[in-house]
């Protein structure tokens, strides 16, 4: 049901310390931690001798030592110490997940080791850049990933779901988008020329005047929507390649799914503006949760109407070629690697 | 398990305007809301596009339009609007439920429109005469609609359960009750002459001496319950006919199954005296309520010691024949209408 | 699955008054209550007449009353009174349980009735002799109950999971046990010499230096452990069979199967130390309370890792030997019950 030989998020690095974290990736429950020498770990969240969560144990030096009956496991999973007995019984291991940090994010790799390559790890520079300034957020969604994917990869439930935040002109209804397939996933997207700005964007661009605003939306398999979003004012080149008089934000969204009907949700806005502005921080982070527990909101409620994520008997509109294009690369993807196994 | 050609009661008229209610009547998720043109619609509840639930959308005219990405249906069901394209896609409708308003109730027909005959709505000219005053209220159980037929049909439980508002005389435990089945369905009463009266009926009636009370339950299928209840000073001649010393009420209980261990239940009280006294009208809401929440508790209690509302494996008593012939009744019916099908 | 033919803890003897109490015992639901004669009683908790929970009722002499309708069942659970009818119809019974008091607890028989010997409860006198006192509790855990029987016959976890209360040298973590067999049960335990005493036995027996401790967990089928536990100062004679110096516990864990994967515990210290010392027994009951939240917590975490208390795919260390023959003997015992069934 789910792409296994693929990186998902599993934690913001800020948010990894020595304290174990559990969390359901993909439906394997897993332990992170960060060891002394820094490094993050994941293994497989259950004591290979009494099942205990290893989440509930301490940190101890890169290892984690289980808090029922003191198992210590190292980063690779193998125990390397037993409660009274010197000896360590054969088969005393936990599973240990590939691991990378990158652009700010820990990555798991939740399918054969030996395909674990961190070159596939998809560029997103501004997550870490010094260019940009990241406000990042995490909630948890009871719904299937793939919906809040169809949800970002589609623009007309903007002006119906987020007037308050996102949407901004009547116009933006009808505009029409344009979806293209790449060898990397999918782009989808628009310019809206001489708009009134959405009330998000005009407070964080300072904006009195009718904008010129682009939206552009790419998908990478197999959660994973990064948007290349903004305004300048009306007429100053944007359109054309100059954005130096507008605002610029890699609207950025990491989604792992947890079980069939739940998924963990990591995003954040990179702005390459006022970066070091903390009402402006705040001003963003505010606007995006809000806008995104718009979005929960809709989606859990759409969960309960739908089996996972499946479309069954559903009608499509034009504005669905994306995700439906996003959907079907995905299946195959899945459809082959379940073929090779 | 249900009868699905009738009208089942969906909402009280005055709590239906503009704003959509949800709600899910024999294991259908409906969406109900009253249009400009002031008609009562009732549609699936479940976009045909995504699936959002359409409870989460706006009335717009006499249409409703979809929270998440603005698809619009008709009263008919008909999509007749689709976000960011001209056309409407073939198939781009929702169910739509035959709808009727009579004795101050939204009714509901779940089943074949076309077998819809607003005659057949039981005649309940109490709930909207003039010459009763009615004192509505409405609950959610969590229980079969059966389990709390059962116990409107059933007088031996009061005198256990309701002590403090509608038991008085002791001798209420052993009066015996008499059944009739007519054409139409079931009626189960009594007559309790001399008896002291029971706390509710005393404050309502202002009765200092002993009574002559009458209890008489008429059941329609499929869970409509009504009751002609009152009292008399005793040796007023009611029994005779002659009520005019006394004081009545049509108490009243539509009950709605929602699934097969959940229903919805509108009650309440029409009385023919003390019309337009609101002290009154508290007194009788008051006490209702809180003997209702009694049968809720108890029902509540019980289901959980049962599948669905079969009786298998239990002990029927001579106090059970007028729940046994309602039952016998309604399993014909079903067994019909499945048969046709 | 469970063992029915056995005694089983069902309630403290002073929490059983005339107010029924429910309670789930190996998958029954039942109802205790203590009757006018002073007897305890168990019947079915579900009426034979419409299933209502006999426990929502009330005692009437010795007999309880459905709050229902009214049937009303003597201490073997024949039925006695039936509303509005003389004649109690046949079949109208629900099941009664043999039960016994002794040792300040209601046990009670699951299985066939003609087996139940009241000899067969497990001797605890200390329970109840006024040589001992004892600080009795109850709690409600959410895991199977031989997850619970496990913990308390292994003493590798104490030093890992309660290092405020029991645990109090770093030596327990290594200090060996000697399991044994006896046609009764399972014994296991050991001596820990001159160690540094454990905070909840420093503050109870008063040791400011090095104490002799031991402890010795004593099984007996279907899920009851009970411990002699204890401290003398070092060199006070105590292993040789001298405690005069030192304070003695019988630490007593009556586990009661409720479901698969719930149980009830019965759990009380009886001290031979300071038996009017109200400060004591506080300090007594706070410190295994809140040792045994401990366990809760931790067990309840393991518990959503298994399927009931199967150990398929886990690994065995040393610690496990007493756990690991109690399972054993448990599953012969039901092996050959249900054989003989």
């Amino acid at each position: 049901m789910f792409l296994r030989n693929a990186w998902y998020t599993a934690i913001w690095s800020k948010d990894l310390h020595d304290e174990p974290v559990a969390r359901t990736i993909i439906g394997d429950d897993v332990v992170l931690y960060r060891g002394a020498s820094g490094k993050a770990v994941a293994l497989e969240d259950r004591c290979c001798h009494r099942a205990a969560p290893l989440s509930r144990g301490k940190v101890t030096g890169d290892a984690l030592q289980c808090g029922y009956h003191g198992m210590t496991f190292d980063g690779a999973g193998r125990c390397i110490e037993v409660p009274m007995q010197p000896m360590v019984p054969p088969g005393a291991q936990v599973r240990a997940y590939p691991v990378a940090e990158k652009w700010s994010t820990v990555w798991i790799w939740m399918g054969d080791p030996a395909k674990a390559d961190e070159a596939k790890i998809p560029s997103l520079p501004w997550l870490s850049s010094p260019e940009w300034k990241l406000t990042p957020g995490y909630m948890h969604i009871e719904a299937a990933g793939q919906l809040l994917v169809d949800n970002l990869l589609d623009f007309s439930h903007v002006i119906h779901l987020h007037p308050k935040t996102l949407a901004g002109d009547p116009r933006e209804a009808t505009t029409p988008v344009k979806t293209e397939r790449s060898a990397e996933g999918i782009r989808v997207g628009r310019w809206m020329l001489d708009f009134e700005p959405a009330p998000l964007f005009a407070a964080a661009g300072g904006f009195n005047g009718r904008i010129d605003r682009w939206q552009f939306a790419n998908w990478r398999a197999p959660a994973l929507v990064f948007m290349d979003v903004g305004a300048a004012p009306a007429g100053t080149g944007a359109p054309e390649g100059d954005r130096s008089q507008g605002v610029s934000v890699w609207s950025t969204h990491m989604i792992t799914p947890e079980t069939e009907t739940s998924c963990h949700y990591h995003f954040g806005w990179a702005r390459n503006f006022k970066l070091e502005d903390e009402a402006m921080s705040q001003l963003i982070f505010d606007g995006t949760l809000a806008t995104f527990l718009e979005d929960k909101a809709m989606i859990e409620a759409q969960q309960k109407k739908l089996q996972g994520a499946a479309l069954d008997g559903l009608v499509d509109i034009n504005a669905d070629t994306a995700q439906l294009q996003a959907r079907r690369i995905l299946a195959e993807m899945i459809a082959r690697e379940n073929a090779a196994n």
